[in-house]
């Protein structure tokens, strides 16, 4: 192929790509158009397979790393120059859309075949990475693929970590390797001394702004940091109609008081916090034993890394201090600082946009992303597209095929350029 | 076998009826002494067929209704009268302990062995009887044998009840009928013509004061009542870091608010109301997605009638009247009144412990029992022993071999005599 001036995005197709996230979408799909695509399950490895099945034929090589992320590497001119990374995630939240993730890996491959196509070279490769476990929904925490990758975090930092059957993240990740065999292995990114040279991510923005403003395309800034929780409260059972109240230690009543303190020390009047406490078991969870064990979570997410240290560092002694009758213990599970992308990205997505005559917004990332870890390591930044209504994490979320293929086509974009330099 | 006057009670075995609640306490036993024994499970079947084994060798002979209530008939010399009924459950709490209610088939078979051991035969038979799904710990409300035998409810009320694995008491109990096809098939109590003369239930207090007081024997004067609510709050699943807490429809949060107002409208300084919250399923139940529906339990009892009417009509009006962005369905699954127990029994009781030199005292129960269905078609009553520390529904439940061996004494006193008259 020879190296040519040429425009990537023009090659980028609507339907092709909308159509392939449809047929994604089948895999885990649920009532209401949405998607329940758990990582490490059969359906994930599904996925993947299909994802190899399209990307093979482009001359694409897939690899899989110690951790389960899976690469499809698009050979560069100058195969020895660092790689440009682009993707994201194929896992799904429990109850989630067609779109959170998935369309960040189906971008890449859009972009990709779209620089194919258009008969253009880059000098670097352009490597496609799909990350393990970016929600978090079966195994807590979430990004635990970027995170390994990073070297943030050794890759058996999770493998006790169990979903709600009791399975282990350990034992479910081998099970996948074991499935995957035949797909090459590969090193672990930066922990084996491979560091690409920069990372895009494509997103829907999962927040109501873009759509708000009538503008196709948002350049993030930046991530808000996350810390999250798990507090366990322990009290006893007793019989429900014979124990009076005085006498019980109820760890829901406790559970109860807990949170409501918990509110308190997190009002925020700006309403820029982010304090959600959305799972909780109980034991034995039987309606007339009262309650021996009640856990709950915490997702406490802020712009301000002195507002997370403050007031995340304060969550343990506000719970303590809430509890009438029963002890609880506090374990963070999850602590990622809020970060700023680097100019390198913003710019090169800024003018794509540009060229393309596409309205772009600066914007900042409420949710978090496996980009929030590759910023350590390496110039990253993001492309975010409209939510309508700004819902995500639900079967409802929604993108119109149009603002995916202008997405699709600013990444295309970016990474002929970034692969260029 | 002669009609004989004899002393039953002094043919009650200690250490037998001991060691029978050891060896049925092995069939789900959970650490601490525990036992998880659900109804209509493959330990339940274990537990009959054990039940079953001991009783046919003293010439009892085994019969199971359309519910899957099973009993034990020990002939008498009169067969056309009425038998006396004793008995209770064999099901335990998810986490419950060695004693609740299989005390009270055990204990029945020990006096009956014991009468027949005496030498001494009944003018009316006497049947054992263990109740179907007492408990209520996997299928929601408990009693259900009990509701059934005495047309309280029919028998196909609860078919589409399902447990927390999406299996319905319906499928549960065919499957089980299914199982002991072997055992002769018998009508179904009052419903089908055959009301007993008398029904007796031994059982654990369950509760500190007969402990406190030192005392062997509670003579049960009635049952409190009890009124069993499910609630479901609708919110709106959203991503926990990008969605402002003002957008929200939280069902967390909002039920929080409804079971602190329920704990308002439940307040009693007197601390005889029991209100209980003691189950909770969150959906998705996923860390970062907001929750979409919250679902809790209302374990409400009194002895009074009004109170229970007037406060338990109010349930849903003041969870509604908490919420602030969700909506919310209240549905009541049980409701038994207070009772009363018969004169009848309760002299017996009374009299039987006298004759023993057993100390008496007189007290409601705070716990249901199948003994309140029972007492709204013939004669029924209650015999407690001591609870160490009021503790039940936990595996440190426990009561001594010698109180279990005084409260056998009593009850095979009280049945030689109800089944003489």
């Amino acid at each position: 192929m020879d190296r040519v001036a040429a425009d990537p995005a023009s090659a980028v197709s609507e339907t092709r790509q909308w159509d392939r996230l449809m047929e994604m979408a089948k895999l885990g799909a649920i009532p209401g158009d949405g998607v329940n695509r758990a990582c490490l399950t059969e359906l994930d490895r599904q996925a993947r397979r299909l994802l190899i099945a399209w990307a093979e034929p482009l001359g694409l090589t897939p690899s899989v790393d110690v951790i389960g992320n899976l690469f499809l590497r698009m050979e560069g001119t100058e195969p020895a120059l660092a790689p440009v990374l682009a993707g994201s995630h194929m896992d799904s939240q429990p109850n989630g859309g067609r779109f959170d993730g998935i369309w960040g890996v189906l971008a890449a491959l859009e972009a990709v075949q779209a620089i194919r196509e258009a008969g253009m070279a880059t000098r670097r490769p352009i490597e496609i990475v799909a990350w393990t476990n970016e929600e978090g929904g079966r195994f807590a925490p979430g990004c635990m693929g970027s995170m390994a990758y990073t070297g943030y975090r050794p890759p058996d930092t999770w493998d006790a970590v169990t979903d709600t059957e009791g399975l282990t993240f350990g034992a479910e990740l081998r099970r996948q390797l074991e499935a995957e065999r035949d797909i090459p292995r590969r090193g672990l990114g930066v922990v084996d001394g491979a560091t690409p040279s920069a990372y895009v991510e494509a997103h829907i923005e999962q927040g109501p702004r873009l759509e708000a403003e009538d503008l196709e395309i948002g350049v993030v800034t930046g991530i808000q940091g996350s810390r999250w929780f798990t507090v366990e409260i322990h009290g006893r059972s007793d019989h429900a109609g014979t124990t009076p109240l005085r006498l019980r230690k109820d760890a829901v009543q406790d559970m109860l008081r807990a949170i409501a303190a918990l509110n308190a020390l997190m009002h925020d009047p700006e309403d820029v916090l982010r304090f959600t406490v959305a799972r909780i078991e109980i034991s034995p969870n039987s309606s007339n034993s009262v309650a021996e064990r009640a856990r709950f979570s915490i997702d406490f997410r802020h712009p301000d890394r002195t507002v997370l240290a403050e007031r995340g560092d304060a969550i343990e002694r506000v719970v303590k201090g809430a509890l009438t009758t029963c002890s609880a213990t506090v374990t963070e599970r999850f602590n990622a600082d809020p970060i700023t992308f680097d100019r390198l990205v913003r710019d090169a997505v800024e003018k794509a946009a540009r060229a393309q005559g596409l309205g772009t917004l600066r914007l900042p990332s409420g949710a978090f992303h496996d980009a929030q870890f590759l910023a350590r390591v390496c110039p990253s930044g993001m492309i975010f597209v409209p939510s309508r209504g700004g819902v995500s994490h639900h079967p409802s979320e929604y993108t119109s095929p149009a603002h995916l293929a202008a997405g699709a086509r600013v990444l295309a974009g970016v990474l002929a350029d970034l692969a260029d330099r």
